[in-house]
């Protein structure tokens, strides 16, 4: 087992219709590390300022995430803030203060680069040869993306798309990257930029799969009060990789199933501020709402 | 077996991005039941002026629609046309000629007050009462509503949700009842309205249905091209009660089996202009994509 997140590891100042949060802990790397703790045993590369807590740092370890390829820098941690409004799937950016992730290289340790799979979380696609490069043979390659490389970097983003095997968009980005407004038919196009999967996350609507042979859906769990829907992505990659990774197959089957655990993270996450709530799960909760997905949909 | 549809039976004139039809045949009560003529003998209550085909009533016999209650009255037929851009969820009202259907007040024949379910199919709220005295103890009342209704009879629209068993709204409709942005919370303030099922119809993503211990969830068939969007729900609601009149039951199973043949009648239903893709199925089209809708979201 042997799943690799790049990704950034952050301080996020969080304002909602239901109350506000400052510089608690965050991060594309964070959230996917934590959820797919509960199915494998992640590594993280990132960077953190000295101002990060060293008791997140010893949570995250308690869940069994390897924190070797986390670097700790003389600086401050990359801040983000945000403001969501009524809809959570909508959200604005207040402040954006890259501090130690603005020159971050990421450096594969020689330990991690015999990994399996590969998953670049939201990184400046620029960067992925650089990241790529210092990997042996991983099986699977996944990446993530932004809308801010889809307006500043396309043309190598599009290149990268070719080279990745599993691409996680929202409805949104998909819709960017591919200028189709069906969600079928981007799926479909994206598939055709490379991938041999697509995840088209949807926020309350759920995920789509999309593969050769595959057209898969996952209804959202129907949750009534979303608190804080940062790191929902990030949360449905976890669960999804850590879940491929923990099976090593890429069945229909299993891809079936690790889409409803991506499903099943991102519940979680949205229902506390930051990573609260991933924090406080256990493998008997996850297996409970794996459940619960079942029965939403079953007939 | 018996469902009676009191509703519309109109021409539409449909103008989208792809092409524009003419007054072609429409009406929720005729998609509604064609729809259920798949499942059951849907009796159909309704008016038409003597400028309607007689080629589609025959076409409606053929498909075994009980026309008994359609009457025929001098003048002209309900004429609506309307425009829908790139967003097939989005429609603009063009116009609306009511014509004969201005002074309808349905009279239900005899053979028809011994029925086992009635659907309300966008009916005026106040007309309800005048309708439903009319039957003697129908099994189960459904009705459907359009947002000229919320915003122009809200109380009377609220006190008739407290008197039926089944409402069927769209996502808009059901946040503007309600006042709900969470389409969950949505779904149980209607609930608390009255109804002892409510159906929240999504578009491209689906439907929910809400009962007093259920949450169930259906997608939408992944359309890559949808043509003509109207009538999809009138469709969805046709394969719904025409599924719930076949079983004769009202138990859980059953109900999330008539969500996903709603859903299956719904997805033809958009497949081509007006009401030709209902007319051009039959039965083991409909059976495949039922097992086509299990394929989706089995895991």
């Amino acid at each position: 087992m042997s799943l690799v997140i790049v990704g950034s590891v952050a301080f996020d100042t969080i304002r909602t219709p239901w109350g506000d949060r400052e510089r608690i802990v965050g991060g594309s790397g964070t959230y996917c590390s934590l959820a797919a703790s509960f199915f494998t045993r992640p590594r993280i590369v990132g960077v953190v300022g000295r101002d990060f807590p060293r008791k997140t740092l010893a949570e995250l370890r308690a869940r069994g995430v390897d924190l070797a390829g986390l670097k700790i820098k003389a600086g401050q941690t990359f801040h983000w803030e945000g403001r969501y409004g009524e809809d959570p799937n909508r959200r604005t950016t207040l402040r954006t203060e890259l501090n130690v992730f603005a020159d971050f290289r990421p450096r594969i340790p020689e330990a991690y680069r015999g990994s399996r799979i590969v998953y670049l979380a939201n990184l400046n696609p620029e960067h992925h040869a650089f990241v790529l490069d210092q990997f042996r043979r991983p099986a699977l390659v996944a990446m993530d993306t932004i809308r801010l490389w889809i307006d500043t970097k396309r043309d190598v983003l599009l290149k990268e798309l070719g080279r990745v095997d599993i691409f996680f968009a929202n409805d949104e980005e998909a819709r960017l990257v591919t200028g189709e407004t069906n969600l079928i038919t981007a799926g479909k196009a994206l598939l055709g930029l490379g991938p041999s999967l697509v995840v088209l996350k949807k926020g309350e609507h759920g995920a789509l799969v999309f593969g050769r042979d595959l057209v898969f859906g996952v209804l959202a769990h129907p949750c009534e009060h979303v608190v804080d829907p940062t790191g929902a992505g990030d949360s449905f990659a976890g669960g999804f990789l850590g879940y491929l990774d923990k099976t090593r197959g890429l069945a229909v089957r299993e891809v079936r199933r690790a889409a409803v655990y991506g499903s099943v993270m991102a519940s979680f996450a949205i229902e506390d501020f930051g990573i609260n709530r991933l924090l406080g799960l256990d493998r008997a909760l996850v297996e409970a709402r794996f459940r619960q997905f079942r029965r939403l949909t079953t007939f």
